[in-house]
């Protein structure tokens, strides 16, 4: 049970290899790739616990030289100060331009240290072994590397591909559910905009709700699917020109909702399973979308035991007034990513705010 | 009397302007330029008190969005943290994507601003308007971008092209004349690797060692000559593959010079100038050029005045045990660029230490 995915860029094109036990097999995937002999692992204290020695060993065992930074846990240690800790470990080290970072963690660990390879020595190379599903199917993928200025989420930031995402199933068994479940919320999309086929997957699983129910064989599916999602995407649009603005889908409420919640009563995950909810909704409403699908989508959110509801004492005036406020706003308008069929979306900002108040609505009312 | 001067690269490529009062007519180049409205403009106390009025007020007349940052002058500020500051004001004035940071400086200043422009949102726009010399011929073109780390210099950074690079020679008036000469350093390293023209041009001046003793016309093709010699470099080599490495002419024993003296006592150009002395004296040794077109070179840099003989303080043995920790050394081997004759030069790491030593010694009898 192997699958790799190439993300075809016009530089630098890389495999995403899924596989259980490829921690343990990464040897041959380095001896594979251009790089020199030095490598630092970054990850974090409780994800290094579970999975740093038996990496560490890995690499040793393919005779590289080896060390690590441990960087303190959750997204509000996404900053310079933590890329910093990690710019001093690669000047202990002597890193040379060659030289390779290995990200070991979730999105937070992926994002900074795919920064720090960015910038240090003008870039050096990253390798992404993403633990959380969200990182796996989404993070890991396409270049995007950055932290959060303290005033803003991945303000500072640069695009960097890795040189290998390396997924390794088994790690999730250690995964909070609700982080799992935050993760399906991006596959769930990945089934919306782009893969029918990903999608009717998803609907004759019996359970989706956490990660003992899915066989081996859904699971590597499943992630084999997004990522061959997320890499089509990024292959035709390496620097969000246009296409990758899909991938928005969901975001566009889903991230008022976060801000309004403050980033905490709602995950990220979640904001985007009841995002999704609304601009079906609003698709339906603008005649995009067949009200039939709509629900199979709605059913397939709740199935994975993710919200649909606006949670009720969000008034629908300020979702509207913290959409106009996004950074994706051009001229006032907001860009909305609306579904045509299942496995086909589009992006219009001709949605006006009547529609998305109605939808709001029907999403609060519903519960 | 204007030049321009294309840097050609696989995608944007961009103009060097260079010709007196630039700045006040920076209005039509922004005009011109595919970037959104808003612009923030970096410098330092002292150049803004000079240019920087000037500037806003040019930039405003062509209808403009324009605030500044005033940092710290001086390489020690040249940090994380100041770039944290133009980070903050691109907060607070709403920056996006399609916004611009305009560097007013020499080359501390444009460094930061590009490594801020590299890195926030991912990337904006960035114009360089270079005041020193140095920066005018070097720092200011080719996308090199970054600040110091507290225990090396440049170690964090970015390539990120400018969209422009503008450069009024006037500014040259307030510049101390120490920092000129530094900057005719390079210059004069232009002429020996790249540009026979130019290296006649700077024989036949009366003198060198003020811009005082410079024509308007002798400055502007001086300026026009390196540009084009950094651009075609840059050009055919934007990430550091191969040829630009002959731009190091000169720096690999100056580096060394520079480091051991603290940075203080010899400066950055001065260290180069006596750094092009005794690699002028390997490569005659080596049989790669002639002793008569050596001594040409160390003329010229006399006649600049500039140094050519290494301070008699430094040890032999101490210059190459630094020479060896060079972060460009591959393999304990040290890389030379040595001219081969006047407008054209070769990278070897053939060079022996015995040669490196007797080449030091002889340059530091010759006081
Ligand atoms: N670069 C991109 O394209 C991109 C895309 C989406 C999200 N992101 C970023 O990713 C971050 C979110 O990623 P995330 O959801 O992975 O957050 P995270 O990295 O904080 O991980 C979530 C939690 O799960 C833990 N965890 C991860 N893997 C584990 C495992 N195998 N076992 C036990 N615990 C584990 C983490 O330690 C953390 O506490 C955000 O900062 C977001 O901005 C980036
Ligand atoms: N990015 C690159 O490719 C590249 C290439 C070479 C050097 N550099 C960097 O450039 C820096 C050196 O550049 P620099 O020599 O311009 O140093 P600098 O920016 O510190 O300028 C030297 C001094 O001259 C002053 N000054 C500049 N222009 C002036 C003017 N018109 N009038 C009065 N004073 C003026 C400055 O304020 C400063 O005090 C170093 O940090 C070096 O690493 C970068
Ligand atoms: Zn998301
Ligand atoms: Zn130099």
């Amino acid at each position: 049970m192997l699958s790799e995915i190439t993300v075809n860029l016009e530089t630098n094109s890389y495999q995403i290899a899924i596989a259980p036990q490829l921690i343990n097999n990464i040897g041959s995937y380095l001896q594979s790739l251009p790089i020199g002999n030095k490598i630092i692992v970054v990850s974090n204290t409780m994800i290094f616990d579970h999975y740093g020695e038996s990496l560490i060993k890995a690499i040793e065992k393919a005779n590289f030289s080896v060390s690590y930074k441990i960087l303190p846990d959750g997204e509000r240690h996404k900053t310079l100060l933590s890329v910093q800790k990690i710019y001093d470990q690669a000047l202990e080290n002597y890193l040379e331009r060659s030289s390779t970072l290995i990200a070991l963690g979730g999105g937070v660990i992926g994002d900074m240290t795919g920064f720090a390879a960015a910038t240090w020595l003008r870039g050096i190379n990253v390798i992404q072994i993403p633990t959380s599903l969200l990182a796996m199917v989404d993070a890991a993928i396409g270049g995007k590397t950055g932290v959060n200025h303290p005033q803003g989420k991945n303000l500072i930031g640069a695009f960097h591909q890795p040189k290998l995402v390396l997924i390794d199933p088994e790690v999730l068994k250690t995964l909070p559910h609700r982080e799992f479940r935050a993760g399906m919320a991006e596959v769930i999309k990945y089934g919306v905009i782009w893969s029918d086929d990903l999608f009717q997957q998803l609907e004759s699983a019996q359970r989706l709700d956490q990660l003992d129910y899915l066989s081996s064989d859904l699971l590597q599916n499943i992630l084999t699917q997004s990522c061959q999602a997320k890499a089509d995407v990024v292959s035709q649009d390496e620097k969000e020109g246009g296409l990758r603005a899909i991938l928005n889908y969901g975001h566009t409420v889903g991230h008022a909702i976060e801000s309004l919640t403050g980033y905490r009563l709602v995950n990220h995950g979640e904001a985007v399973a009841i995002g999704m909810s609304v601009a079906g909704k609003i698709a339906v409403k603008m005649g995009y979308w067949s009200e039939q699908e709509s629900q199979r989508q709605d059913q397939l959110i709740l199935k994975t035991g993710l919200p649909k509801t606006v949670p009720p004492m969000l008034k629908v005036e300020d979702i509207l007034e913290t959409l106009k406020s996004d950074k994706k706003v051009k001229n006032g308008k907001v860009r909305f990513v609306l579904p045509q069929k299942i496995g086909a979306a589009t992006v219009t900002d001709e949605v006006s705010p009547e529609i998305v108040k109605e939808a709001v609505k029907e999403c609060q009312e519903s519960t």
